[in-house]
């Protein structure tokens, strides 16, 4: 496909019902608008500020979820993990497993999530230069799988803020094809409360700039009502916003694929 | 227009013959492509890092250099002034008064440019927010001119590197039009040599970025050849590919303005 | 002497009666520990935020307050300049011209100060590293004056905080005498309000990290009550504290000036 | 003890002999200037930026080495843990369970440390404010183990640079004692090398500011001969500084002591 491709879901999987309900609904936009579509949901929160914040429903419950939706719509889906042992239990249930941000760094869990021969989705740690996924990309080759993806989440900037470097762009795609977190990158962390916090009304300017400047695929967390999610509910889409935000960005991508 | 408008031309006025040569290749293509055009060029350069630097070749002779680039296309003018005493005598000459980033925060030289009634392009400091710009618009304001614009040169990001925050165009563009500045943004400073330097090879990414999200206007640096200009060469678009970077940005600015 | 040596004082001259008061009490703390002591007094405030901010009472009785200061007491005074033709009016009433940060890099003005024959005081701007100061001093030695001074006022971090870089003091001490501001560092620039913010309770804090360094100087800006001050009360030390510390910075001195 | 305590030793237990021969060392220095001593050896490094980096002896060895040396010299020794599964093994051998900067975050990892009863070092993000350190020594006391220490090891300044924030301290000795690390604090992170650089010669900058600041605790990589170590070589402090460098940390305690 000429598209984007987009990674997309809830933050964390709260139950089946939900995530069938969110995944029926963007499989039915994308498939109009002919986006390539990856079911995105978290089996477990391992890294919040706070012990008593949102950690998940139980790992085994999630992902047989994940598969559930997967085969109901015959879509692939993805799950972040944060342990060596995660790395082949969550690789029967998904397709891509996803390395968080501030994991990126771990070898072992990198060699772990390539050696399942999955698609492995290596998050841009806050703290990292866009040069320096090269060597992230490079611990997954060298482990035998030349499936990588790089996801930009965006950068520190200050204690409470972050930044999307769209310089970045360019150079993480000489290494993997390169998505843009346009829901995460709009983080504010660090806040006071323990709770990250957000600024969800500059999803689609984010959005936008990232499909002018070429990325190959964008993630966008959802959720029916972002105000009871139970995780990150200050970053996340209200996915009834989702399809006027994929038709701008499927029109810019129409223009700039001639380029 | 439904178009952004441009603001380019070379970072310093060097002689009469460059300034026209340089207008004339940028009105034809603007001409062609419907893009509303003002000539830039620095009278002089007040705030290098070294004494030794091109500091420029006469306030009155590149002033009048200005005008007759003006008069000779019939196309508005830009400079930028660095002193309370510029202000008047540069409003003689050009049609749009430039505050320098380093000097935004000047209330003086605000208010003296504003007094002109000329137009007043406040350059955001690179130490600056977004939102910390309403103050020098509403300076502006405040001394009964109307017309600001904004221009984002990129914020400073650790010593030598400078980022542009796309998140701040909306913001800005509630106080004043918004124009982004791809050249300047790309800057690296503090080197070690004392002269700053650049990723040309980035303005396009920046400027696509900045296109999508809706800036109103883009300033560029240019010259016929950026390795020999005086001032600013790391920095500078090569004329020659100017044309094919705005046909692109047209064909962005042309979906995003049905939006 | 030994010593450490100290610039302080209001942040700006609001009237002869709490110039002297300030001054006499500060006379009376630093001749009892022995440390060279500058009177600090802005006659301007140039580069508010706010066009309504406080800017002064006039520059011509500010000046002539801050050399009555200097002969009642025989002590030497500093104050800081915005302007070129502010260097050799300031130059009569005052021994050291103080460059503000966000002027640093406008040679006209550093000329300016420098051809004086005063002492200069470069701040170094927020947006500079500690290497680039280089480029400043070596402006004021180039103009036939040796006797340049830089002081530290912190570094931008994010768009609403500073922070100090004490790796700076030792390098800029390669260029010239090194003070540390320990009040503007301190500064939350950018805030919404367009009133700069601040930390005083950490003054102590950073004024003990940069004399252990062995920082040649501190500045502090100072109030009898700062909480009336009509400019930066956000940041002023209140006048009460200012001996305590002392002492403290007195005592660490004595040990780091036998490494 | 009024002094500060040290966490000192390489950064990677590369073999008995080398262990113990720095351990005697330290051990020698810091009997004699009544410092609290603590021996730090990573077992094995688990967050290379490049997979050819060397990663360690094997586990099982490097802890043996740990235990040999608390015992040989009757101190308390350190380790760094990256897998929940670390955590009751390594707690087998050493007094200190130590969470590293990029790992300080999840949950599991934290929750297995404290659980084992032994003192938890925490260090902080370097994409964390001090403040948000409340919450992981939050999580440390939430399973019932009141030991917890944080040490600071910088935080990001742009892609390549690190800064430490001395305003941070006495915000985390709110929490916990606090540690400044003045080894790893002066890091370049992101290289193009793949090989994170560092700024030695600082070291004693950092040290003296930390301590006239009142840190509980000064931690230091360091190596007879840091130009073959197998890791970090770029940061440790040649062994043979290392007297001299705590000599003078505790002359400036001796004095702030009394504050």
């Amino acid at each position: 496909s000429d598209n984007f491709f987009l990674l997309a879901g809830p933050c964390a999987i709260e139950g089946e019902e939900m995530a069938l309900r969110i995944a029926e609904k963007i499989v039915a936009i994308t498939g109009d608008l002919k986006i390539p579509y990856v079911f995105k949901g978290s089996f477990k929160k391992a890294n919040r500020s706070r012990i008593d914040s949102f950690s998940g429903i139980g790992d085994e419950k999630a992902l047989k979820i994940l598969e559930k939706v997967g085969k109901t719509f015959g879509i692939p889906t993805v799950t972040d993990i944060h342990d060596v042992k995660d790395a082949e239990k969550a690789a029967e249930y998904v397709d891509v497993l996803q390395i968080p941000a501030f994991l990126v760094r771990q070898t072992d869990l990198v060699v772990a999530a390539a050696k399942t021969g999955k698609v492995v989705n290596l998050k841009k740690g806050q703290f990292m230069s866009p040069e320096s996924m090269k060597h992230a990309v490079q611990k997954v080759k060298d482990s035998g799988n030349e499936l990588a993806l790089i996801t930009d989440r965006g950068t520190m900037f200050g204690y409470q803020d972050m930044i999307v470097d769209f310089r970045g762009i360019p150079v993480m795609q000489e290494f993997a094809p390169t998505v843009l977190d346009v829901t995460h990158s709009l983080q504010q962390p660090n806040q006071s409360s323990g709770v990250t916090g957000g600024k969800p009304e500059l999803i689609e300017t984010i959005a936008r700039a990232g499909i002018a400047v070429g990325v190959d695929g964008i993630f966008i967390e959802t959720h029916h009502d972002p105000s009871i999610a139970k995780s990150d509910g200050a970053n996340m889409l209200k996915l009834n916003y989702l399809e006027d935000l994929l038709k701008k960005l499927v029109a810019i991508r129409s223009v700039i694929k001639n380029f």
